[in-house]
C-alpha cells in the first residue's frame, strides 16, 4: 500500500532533528506547583524521545540538536549515549543559549507545564552544521516541526530535508506544532506547507492540519475539518503517507494511491498526559525500516503509544520490542 | 521555444514584489564623496525600477512594497502613482523603519555607494500583507530576490510565490544577490533553491548562480562556472526558462526543453554602471506578454539595457515603446 | 560609630529590590548533575533571600521584582506571601520572560550551578513600575546590584534609589556582582559607582570592589588589593559604611568618620557554598534598624550566615530571632 | 558671578562628544519633499556643529564620536579635519552602523527632517574608547544628551562625563533631547538628572526642563513652567549655571549663587529653523575659555546664534571671530 522506497545499506536507519533538553517532573501527583516538593529529572524533547524509542527498539539512531556546555548538556548527551544513540550531529553551544528545559505538574486535568525556552540551544542549530553526507548514511529522517519555528534553526532543518530528498532518504515529517515558537500562525503554515511538500510522510493531529491550512483560505473553507479532503491536499508530489491522529479515536492514515484506513487506540490505564506521539512514531518508523506493511507499522505504533502512556516516564517509558511483542500477544490473547 | 503559460483577461500585467527607495545620485561626475557638493534625488529599488520600466512600455503594473511614513515615503508613492504603478499592495510603516536608502557617487570607476538599510521599510513587510486575490489579479509576479533576504520579508516573499503557483501567475525571480542583507551565503543558497524550484523564469548572473549553488557541493565542483550545468540543474520541475546575465558579454538563455541561445549586447556609450539589469526585466516580460518569441522578448531587454545605461538616471532613463522601438531600427539600420 | 539616619515611623521596615526566583537543589550530595535523580524546590535569588531572612527575624518588608505569569510565578508568590513579604511591588509578566531559575548539584568542591536567566523576569522590571510613594514607606532600600545590570531594570534600580534618597530612605547596596549579566565589566564599574555614590552602606567582597575599581585605572594601581584605600574611595558623600566581605576571614567595616573594625567567622559545619552572604545582609540590616551599633549588627549578621550555611537549603535556613540568639548564647558559652 | 573653575594649560579647549553626520538640505526652499529636484551636502550633528563653531571662533577643539566605514564617514572626518576639530577620539565602525543622517525641507513652516538613525554609528560609542588622558587633555567637555539615550553610547557619555569630574575638566551639558532616540521618557528623565547633577553647566530649553523633571513628580507639580524654580532645582552640588533657552524670548540665566540675568535675541531675517542652539553653545563656552564674565559669554552665544540662523548652511554658517565682533558692532551702533 505505501510505496515508501526506503534505502538499505546505510549506517543509520533513522537521524532524528530537532530539540533534546531536560524533564523535570512533579514528585507529588495531582499537586499543584505550589505544593510540589521537587521534581524527577529525565531527558526530554520530542526528537529525542523519539530517538529513544527507536533505539531502544533495536534500530541505529543519531540526533541532530544542540544542548548549551554545562551540566545539564552533558546530562542529555551521557544519557543518549548510555542509549547508543549516535551524537556525530550534536552540537555544544557555548555563547550563552540553554538546554531546552521542561517544569511539569503530574495531574490528570489542567497540567501546567513552565518551558524555558527563551534563547534554547536547539534553535541555534544553523543550516553550516548540517552535513550532507551524514544525513546520506541514514534511511529515514526525522524532523520535528518545532525546528522550522525561527532561525537559524528554520534553515538547518530544511537544508536537512533537501539534502535528504537528494540522497534518497526517507523523510517523514512530525508536525509537532507549539505556537509559542512561531513569529505568526501565517509563518507556520507557509514553512509546514513548504516542509510538507519535500517529506515522504506526514504526521500530524486534526488542531496541526488546520495551522499549516490557513494559508489555503479557499480550501479551509471547503475541507474545515474534513480530514479526507486535507490528506488529499498534502498526498502530492513527495507526499506518499499522510497519517492525522486523534488521541483516544486512534488514527486516520492516507497513501498517494488513494487508499485510507483507520487504527484505533489499545486501551490502558494512562498515567500521564505526553509521549503517546513520539512512542507512536517510533515504533512506527522502526516496523517500516523491519519491511512491515503500513498497516502493521501503525498498530505497532499504537501498542508503543499505549504502553508509553501506561508508565509514569516518557523516555524511559519507551518499550523494547520483547516488551511490544508480549503487549500485542497479552491485549490480542485476552 | 518558451512554453510559458501566460493567464490571459487579468487586471494586470505584472506585480513587482521588493523594495522601492530613493537613490541620491552625486551632482559631479567623476569626483569623490568628499568632494560631492549634492545629490540629484530619485526613485530607485530594483522591482520599483522594474515596475517603471514595465510601466513606461505600458503595462499594467503592481508593486508590493513598504516604505516609511514620512515626506520621503510619500515621495516615492507619488512618483510611481505618476507612473500609474498600482500601489493597492504598497505598505506605509509607521513604526520606525526607514525607506530604503542610496547615496552614490557617479564615478565610472570605483564607484562608491553608501546603502542605508538598518531596519529598512521594505523588509518590514510580512506574510499578512500578501493578498492571494491580488496576486492571482495579475499574469505574472516579479519577485526580487533580496526581499528574501530576511524575515518577515522572507516569507511575505516565499507566500506571494506560492499563492502565485496556485493562481496559475507566472512567476520571475530575479535573484539580484546583496551579500549584506543575509545571514550566511548558506542561507542565500536554501532560499534561492526554494524560490527557483517555484518559478517559472530565473534571472541571475555567473555570481549569483554560485551563491545559489552554494549548498550543492558535489554539483558545484562539477559545474563549477559551466553555465551549462548549473541551467540544467535549475530547469526542473516548475522552471521553465533560465537566463544567465553576463555584463558586457550579453547574455545566455536556457529553456526545459533543453534548448540554448545568446543574446550580445547594444554597444552605448555607458553613463552609469547599474539599471541595465532592471531595465532589461522590465522589457523582458513586457514582450512575453505581448506574445512576442522569447528570443525576440530577450533582444528587447538588451535594447532596454543599453538605452537605459546611456542615460544619467535610473528609472526615468527606463525607454518608452517608441523609444526602444526608434533605438532598434536606428541599430538595425546602421 | 555608624551615622546612619534611620527615618521612624515607617510601613515598612525595608524595601528589597532585584530578582525572586527558583532554586532547585540536587536530591543527592556529592553526586554529579549527570547522576542526579532530581531536584528540591525552594524560592532563591539573593534579594528574596534577604527579603525572607528579614522576614522570619521579624522584620516588616516589602520586596520589589518580577515574576512570569506561570506556575512557577505563583509559587514564588505564594511562598513569599506565607511568611508575610509585602508583595505591592511584584510584577506578574505575560510576555514571554521566565521566572530565574537555579538547578544546581549539591557538591563540597566543583559545584556547578546551571542558571536560566534569557529573557529573565526580573530584568524586565521598568522604571514605570517603581513607584516612589512605596520606597517612601520604607525605613531601608536594599538593591542588589545585579538589578543595574541590564536596561530596563537597571533604570528601575537606578530611580529606585534616586527616589529613597529624596524620601531619606536608608539607601544599602550590595553589590552581588554576576558577570554574565552584564555587557562588559567597564559598564558593570561605572554603574555600580553611581549607585555606590548614592547610597548609605555597600556590601561586597574583594573581587567585586575590584570590579568597581575598574575604571580607576589610577587608582586601581595604588590601592591594588588594598582594602584601606578602596574603602577610602566610597566613603564619600552619601556612603557612610563600606563593609568587605572575605569568606572564611570574615569581614572588615569601615566607617566615614574613618573608623574601621574586623568581623571573624563563626565556625560551623558547612552543608553548602551558598547563603551565607544574603543571610548576613539580612541580619545586618535588622539589627541596625533596631538601633543597635555597628559592631553587633555585624556581628549578628555573621551569627546569622554561619547557621544559614550549617543548614541545607537557602530560604528555609534563614534563622529566626529566637534561634539566632539561641546560637550566641550557645557560642559564647561554650 | 560664574564660579566655574577653568583648568589652564590644558592641549584642547574642548572636547565635544555625541554624533557627526550629514545633512541634506533640500536645494529648493519652500518646496515639499515630493517635489525637491535634490539635495545639498553638509556636515552636521549638535556636538559636530558646535565643534566646528568653536574651531571657527579659534579654539582647539577634538570631537568624540563614530562615522560609519564608507564615504560619508569620510566625508564628515575629511570636513572636520579642514577645520582643524582633532580626530583622536573619532571612531570608524565598520560593523554595519551607519553615519547619522538628516534630510530636510528648506521651508518655513511644517519643515519636515527624515532622520536616518537606525543603528546609527555615533551610538555604537561605548565606554571602552573614552580614554581619561584624553579627557584630562581639556579645559571642558561638551556633552549633547542624545549621546545618553541608548547603550552602549550611554555609558560611553556617562564615563567621560565622571572623568571629566576626576580630571577637572569643566562639564557642559548640552539636554539636546530627541524623543526617538529614547525607550521612555522616564528614563529620559532619570539618566538627565543624574547626568545633569555632574556637570558645570546645564543649557536646555522649557520643554527639555519639562522631559528632565518628569520623575520628580511633586516637583514637577509645583513648578509647572516655573522656569526659577526649577532652575533653583538644578543649581545644587556639581551644577554652577543653569540657562533656559526659550527661542524667540530669548535666555534666562542662573547661577548657584542665587543671581539671574535674560539674554533677548539679536532680531535678524531667519533663513532657517536649526543651528541656532550650537551656534549659542559654541560662542558661549569660547567666550567663557576667553576669561569673559558670563553675561559677556550669553550676549556672544545670542550674536552667534543671530548670525547662524541669518546664513543658509549650518556648519558653514558659524562666524568667526571677526564676523562675531563686527556684528556687535554694527548692532550697536546701528
Amino acid at each position: 500500500m505505501s510505496s515508501l522506497s526506503i534505502p538499505v545499506n546505510r549506517a543509520l536507519d533513522v537521524i532524528c532533528l530537532g530539540r533534546a533538553g531536560v524533564d523535570l517532573y512533579a514528585h507529588e501527583e495531582n499537586v499543584d506547583m505550589e505544593d510540589v516538593s521537587g521534581f524527577d529529572k529525565h531527558v526530554g524533547g520530542s526528537p529525542a524521545n523519539i530517538a529513544v524509542a527507536l533505539s531502544k527498539l533495536g534500530a541505529k539512531v543519531g540526533l541532530i540538536s544542540c544542548v548549551s556546555d554545562d551540566s545539564l548538556g552533558r546530562y542529555v548527551c551521557s544519557y543518549l549515549k548510555s542509549l547508543d544513540v549516535d551524537l556525530t550531529g550534536m552540537k555544544i553551544d557555548d555563547t550563552g543559549s540553554r538546554t531546552s528545559l521542561a517544569i511539569t505538574e503530574m495531574k490528570a486535568d489542567d497540567c501546567e507545564v513552565v518551558i524555558y525556552r527563551n534563547n534554547a540551544a536547539d534553535l541555534s542549530l544553523s543550516i553550516e552544521q548540517i552535513d550532507k553526507s551524514y544525513i546520506a548514511q541514514a534511511k529515514m529522517l526525522l524532523v520535528s516541526g518545532t525546528a522550522l519555528s525561527t532561525s537559524p534553526s528554520r534553515e538547518a532543518a530544511l537544508s536537512a530535508i533537501r539534502y535528504a530528498r537528494e540522497t534518497d532518504t526517507v523523510v517523514v515529517l512530525d508536525v509537532d506544532y507549539r505556537a509559542y515558537s512561531w513569529r505568526s500562525p501565517e509563518d507556520s503554515s507557509l514553512y509546514y506547507q513548504l516542509a510538507a511538500s519535500l517529506s515522504d510522510v506526514v504526521i500530524g493531529n486534526r488542531e496541526e492540519f488546520d495551522v499549516m491550512e490557513l494559508l489555503y483560505k479557499n480550501i479551509n473553507e471547503e475541507t474545515a475539518r474534513d480530514d479526507d479532503k486535507t490528506a488529499a491536499h498534502y498526498l502530492q508530489g513527495a507526499t506518499q503517507v499522510v497519517i492525522m491522529k486523534a488521541g483516544e479515536y486512534g488514527s486516520k492514515v492516507y497513501t498517494q494511491d488513494g487508499k485510507k484506513f483507520e487504527q484505533g487506540i489499545f486501551p490502558v490505564d494512562v498515567k500521564k498526559p505526553f509521549g503517546a506521539g513520539d512512542s507512536f512514531a517510533g515504533a512506527l518508523m522502526f516496523f517500516l525500516l523491519q519491511g512491515a506493511a503500513l498497516e502493521e507499522s501503525v498498530k505497532m505504533g499504537a501498542a508503543s503509544a499505549a504502553i508509553n502512556v501506561s508508565r509514569k516516564s516518557c523516555t524511559d517509558a519507551m518499550p523494547t520490542r520483547q516488551e511490544l511483542a508480549d503487549f500485542i500477544h497479552s491485549y490480542e490473547t485476552a
